[in-house]
């Protein structure tokens, strides 16, 4: 089911800002039995993005009622869109802006169904990510790098590429959140100047940091990733997945993804 | 009059990937008694466009006759929109792939109409522009830099502002490109690593160089344009504007600009 602004429908006004700049976030939510997960984070995060863009985000319970009911039954997707709505030519913000929300369901990916392998295979992506300190962290709808990124590669066993900015450092994948373990340490990118902060990556942080692991956020160097103990992976949609293989480079499992995924799906707060 | 892929409608699939990732690209028209302005050079740097994001741009004459009709007749201004149409969630291109087509007549805008006045005032972005090379030039729909850039002010009198990159380079106008006079010699903005390189641009450096001018394309610096004798901006909706006014700074005319201007719209080829 998709509905636009609590109709459904299949369609958007072909003026929205979305479509025109981008101007606007998303979120992709798993759906279990129905029911969409780790919804108060979404919802925080999409609240956080908005902000960052001077958008008005829409209230918390109007939108999970639309997320419930767009999820239907069983396992899915649901992703939302919010833009700045439908607005006249031009960069200027609408006079009246008015919020427009899109939730849509879709099918789980292969990548994230129940079959799908603990341990994952990725690359080295050469599209180097421009460093933007003011659309850092932030889901929004200016996802042409992501799209670049993900054209480099077309073999179906390559899960995820991963991203380095231009001054080399490691930010993370292109659909993902990146995280190592070295010495029983919790490494993970800084995102700052690029990247995506997402609600996987916040709830491996809280999880880790409940497990006693220590976590350090900060400039990870290529060298970094391939001398971990392991390498994760994570996003809302498949959770945290390791890294068996990144290129011509091998990892046996060090323990860790099974059990940092298992606090990832906890709730204790 | 609004066209989608040819026919007359006022909305786009709700899953179409220009509203997705911004992944597609864009133009702006000047139609004067309905006929589109610099359509050659549109269309070759739509293509141009098109080919750098791996997009399948529509053939030019069946293109041409959608924008004709759409731009109906007397001033207006008429904004084609190209995306990579619609696809399954995912960054990964669709299987078949085929390229939307929106075509939107607009009225002109109040700073490039008949009444207004061929100097404006502009003043200095706070934003600035993040440097990728991959998208450098093209005139895609990631543009949250711009409709950033354009809300950091609300003053009418101010038409533009005007944009650095990270490294302090003077770029361009929000929606327009710059080039100042200085000695006899046009320079204007190396767009390499961001900016958009538009069609008003190519024009105005085509005309120069029929006038013999010299044109330096290159870095220029803030303090460059603030000891020009003339400063300019540009795109495809107004023509060739003075910029009278730089935040606190002002410039006499150097006659500069309404040479250049009358060459802008001269077609020789």
């Amino acid at each position: 089911m998709i509905l636009v602004n609590g109709q459904q429908a299949s369609t958007v006004d072909v003026l929205d800002r979305g479509l025109a700049y981008g101007d606007g976030v998303f979120r992709t939510l798993r759906v279990q039995d129905g029911v969409p997960l780790w919804w108060r984070d979404h919802y925080a995060k999409l609240a956080a993005d908005c902000a960052a863009l001077l958008l008005a985000c829409p209230d918390e319970a109007g939108l999970h009622a639309e997320v419930c009911r767009a999820a239907e039954a069983g396992e899915a997707v649901v992703k939302i869109v919010l833009t700045r709505g439908s607005g006249a030519r031009g960069y200027a913000f609408p006079d009246a802006q008015s919020t427009s929300r899109i939730v849509a369901r879709a099918p789980l990916p292969a990548y994230a169904s129940a079959g799908a392998p603990d341990a994952i295979t990725a690359r080295w992506c050469t599209l180097r990510l421009a460093r933007q300190p003011h659309l850092a962290g932030i889901k929004h709808l200016n996802r042409l790098e992501n799209v670049l990124a993900r054209a480099e590669w077309t073999d179906p066993a390559i899960v995820e590429g991963l991203l380095r900015d231009d001054l080399g450092a490691v930010i993370g994948g292109v659909m993902s959140n990146l995280a190592i373990m070295s010495d029983g340490n919790l490494f993970t990118p800084d995102l700052a100047e690029c990247g995506v902060a997402g609600v996987a990556r916040t709830r491996l942080l809280r999880g880790a940091a409940r497990l006693g692991i220590p976590i350090h956020i900060g400039r990870l160097l290529p060298d970094a990733i391939l001398a971990a103990d392991e390498v994760m992976i994570c996003n809302s949609v498949m959770g945290l997945r390791r890294v068996a293989r990144l290129d011509d480079v091998t990892w046996p499992s060090a323990g860790w993804t099974a059990s940092l995924n298992t606090v990832l799906y906890e709730d204790v707060d």
